[in-house]
Formats: C-alpha cells, sequence, structure tokens
C-alpha cells in the first residue's frame, strides 16, 4: 500500500539560539507542502535562566540531571517560551500550528528513568506514542511542534531527549505514513572529521557507523543522534537524512546537502 | 435550532495558588459531562520569579505592565509551567485535555494595545476568535485548556486577560453550541459585601449591577468582570455564573451556590 509522506523535522538547540539561521528555517520548514511535524529541542536560554534563578545546573556524563527546580524551568522554557513563539511565527507566515508536549493529549507518554545506577532526576524514558491522537491533527492540516517534554501516567513532567522523541513519533507515525525524519542542525551532516565541516559523509550504514565509531571519527554527541537514526530504520521509519538546518530546503532536490543514513 | 451545551470555565489565578482546592477543581473539571474547555489564570508563581530574576514588577491602575521581559516570563509560567501541568494532570485522571495560547492554530488573535494613553507593553486586545478550528478540536472529543496568552499576526506572543479571553472564546463558539461561562474563583460569588461571604447575591442583572456599582458594594476586580459577564450574554452566550471553585460540582443541581448573571 502506497502511504502519503510525513516528514518529521528536528531542530537542535544551537539552531534556535541562531536568531537568523532559525528564522530562515522556519520559512523552509513552513514552505514544505507535505504533512509535517516539527520537534524542536532546548537551547542556551535554559542554563541562561537557571544562572539567573540561582538553579545550579549539575551534569553527569554531558547529561542535565534534572532536579525539580529544573523540570520546573525546562517546562517553562522548553513547553513555554520556546515552543509558544515557534508556533506563533509559523502562524503569522501562514501555517496551522499547534505547541505540544507529551502531555497533551497523552501524545506522548513516558516513565521516570530509574534512579539506578544513576539518578537523572524527572527524565522520561518513551513507553507509548498516542499515533492515533497526532493523526486525528494531521487529518485536521494542522501541523504538531513538539517540546522535549513528556508526561508520566500519574501527571508528571519529564524531561525528554528531542532526538529520541523524534525517533518514537516517527516510528508510530510509520503506521500511518511514508515517515521521513530529518535531524537538522549546525553542522553539514555526519563528519568524518568533526573540526571539518568538508569531511561530509554523504551515506552512512550501520557497518560503516560501527567502524568509524571504533576508530573515533565519530563521538560524543552524534553517538546517540545516529544510534535513534538507525533505531527508527530498523523500526519502520523510511528515510533519515541528518543535515545542516540552512539546508532544509534543499532536501529532496538534486543538490541536496547532507548525510542520508540507512540500514 | 438545539444546539449542544458547551461549558467554558475560567479558574483564577488565586485557585491555581491553593494546591489542595485546585486539584478538586480538576477532578470536578474532569468529571464534567458536556463538551467543555478550561481557561485560566495567572497566579503569583509569575510574580516569584520575576522577583527571583531581577524583574520588576511595574503596575498601573493595579494592571501589571508587560515589558519584553514580562512577556516572556509570562509565555514561560503560564503557557508553560502552569499550562502544561494541568493538562498532565487532567490526563492522567483519563481527560484527553491539550493546552493552548492563543497563538496555537492561530485560535485568539489579538492586537497589541496603543501606547496611548497608557503604554501597558505586550497587552493584547483581541481582534478574532478562531471558532472553527476550536470546534474541530471540541469535535475530536479533545478538551482545549487556554492560557491567557494571545498572539498578533505578526507573531509576537501577548499577555491577554484570562476573563476577557473566557467571553471571547464563549461569544464565538455560540455559533456552534449553547454556551455556558463559568467563572470559578476564591469567593462565594458576587458578594454585596467583599469581606462577608454570606452576602452573596444569587442573582444579578445588568440594572442592578449598575446600582451596586454606583453605591460601591461591587468595586475593583470584580468590575471588569461582571462586565465581560453581561459582554457575553449580550453577544449570544445563554448562561454566565460566578462561584466558588470548591462549588463547581453543584452546578446545575438544586444546591447550586453562586452568582447566576442574566441580561
Amino acid at each position: 500500500m502506497i502511504k502519503e509522506k510525513l516528514n518529521i523535522i528536528k531542530i537542535g538547540g544551537n539552531v534556535i539560539d541562531n536568531t537568523a539561521l532559525f528564522d530562515q528555517f522556519l520559512i523552509d520548514f513552513k514552505n514544505i507542502n507535505d504533512s509535517k511535524i516539527l520537534v524542536h529541542g532546548g537551547g542556551k536560554i535554559a542554563t541562561t535562566l537557571a544562572d539567573k534563578m540561582g538553579i545550579e545546573t549539575k551534569m553527569i556524563d554531558g547529561r542535565r540531571i534534572t532536579d525539580k527546580a529544573t523540570i520546573d524551568l525546562v517546562t517553562m522554557v522548553y513547553g513555554g517560551l520556546i515552543n509558544k513563539n515557534i508556533v506563533a511565527k509559523l502562524n503569522a507566515k501562514g501555517s496551522n500550528a499547534i505547541g505540544l508536549s507529551g502531555a497533551d493529549g497523552s501524545s506522548v507518554l513516558a516513565e521516570k528513568r530509574p534512579a539506578n545506577p544513576i539518578d537523572f532526576g524527572y527524565v522520561g524514558d518513551i513507553k507509548a506514542v498516542n499515533a492515533n491522537f497526532i493523526f486525528k491533527l494531521l487529518s485536521n492540516n494542522i501541523i504538531p511542534v513538539f517540546a522535549p517534554l513528556t508526561a508520566d501516567n500519574s501527571g508528571q513532567i519529564l524531561n525528554t531527549n528531542a532526538d529520541t522523541m523524534t525517533q518514537a513519533i516517527g516510528v508510530a507515525l510509520s503506521e500511518y505514513f511514508d515517515v521521513n525524519l530529518v535531524y537538522c542542525f549546525e553542522k553539514n551532516g555526519v563528519l568524518s572529521n568533526s573540526e571539518d565541516e568538508n569531511s561530509l559523509i554523504s551515506t552512512l550504514n550501520y557497518n560503516e557507523f560501527l567502524l568509524l565509531k571504533s576508530n573515533g571519527a565519530i563521538n560524543k554527541g552524534m553517538i546517540p543522534k545516529l544510534e535513534n537514526a538507525f533505531e527508527a530504520l530498523k523500526k519502520g521509519v523510511k528515510f533519515v537524512t541528518i543535515v545542516h538546518a540552512r539546508n532544509l530546503s534543499k532536501l529532496g532536490t538534486t543538490n541536496q546537502i547532507g548525510t542520508i543514513i540507512s540500514q
């Protein structure tokens, strides 16, 4: 059966922090004709505000520990400030977007990550995506814009990785659509040398990934991003691309720039 | 034509600040069987956070001046923290709620209030309600929960009075429903002596309101609340009641407590 195409675009925090780049990105997102969903990350503003409010930023292995003050802060910043401003800007350009967290319509339910071995605090591991609810919105020509927040079944809001949320939503919506996941960020794609923007890897399969990971060419934050990407393909997502945010409008054209991920 | 009934419940900030009262209110709201919408106010947390962040609270005639730092703050607190926590709690009880600002789906568009004679800053006067969008959500058994925020047609978020927003949504939805507006707050209803909870006025029409306003029995914040209520009735809303939040479950029963507003 031929399914309709659904683009799920993830935009990283570093792009959100770059006003000119982000404004252009929103125009390019608005101009995508197929069905679409936006998932956004955080950005530096959460850390800036935490400092202002005297909330200490605690990190373990590069991951933020989400204590009570921090979950309230990210609920405000991701779910309120960033999300509502994106929606207002898209709709001013003629879109019909609505802002959502995983709590809304119980669209992405999670469970607090076990405190053992490391207590990350109010961090959610995704348990269920309410694909039917998201499908209903899309069927009514409503464009969902997700903040990286989920809720558990007691009504507790949980901080959730935006790449993982993108992947989980993509997998769940594969029941209804041919899903095209696009991870947009501030680099040209997956690089064989993270310091050299010209070292773009244009296609990457799982075995190549394992090799480049073992020799250290792919490292740090790119590892979980790619693990999410391969997981998505394994579970039913049709296409995954990792691109610079400025190249969103070139997707699917002959001068596409970025990394196409394949199994 | 007999229309379906729609309850639009407004809940004030003082109730949100009272955890026990607010939790019971959410249970009572969840248990309303007809179609329903919740509109919530702010609460003290915005002021508390403004203090923490060094944002000065400026007031003129009892109204907050919304400068750039303040509109960002209320977008975070109303649109993020309060709104998402209400939605998560309702859905944990089995509802199908989503949180909205007026920006979402361009549901409530506004214009920045003219700077003359007093510059209130980023405050919105409502210009249009997208009744069709809200109707679509209700038709899909989705319960809208509105934060008191709107957007203008340039994508600027604006601070908007929650009572006025309730009235405007009620008037717009009167096209589709018999609308029942219920303003819930921390008093028994309209009182002839604001210090005496036993001085409840059980029904109030416009002429009685003018008389009680002229002799000072009705004063302060109750005046704009009632002006909103009469405006709603004049423009097509069927019923308006002003009640204590703890009495929401008694609405429409023989032991209803509160003030019924009539033209």
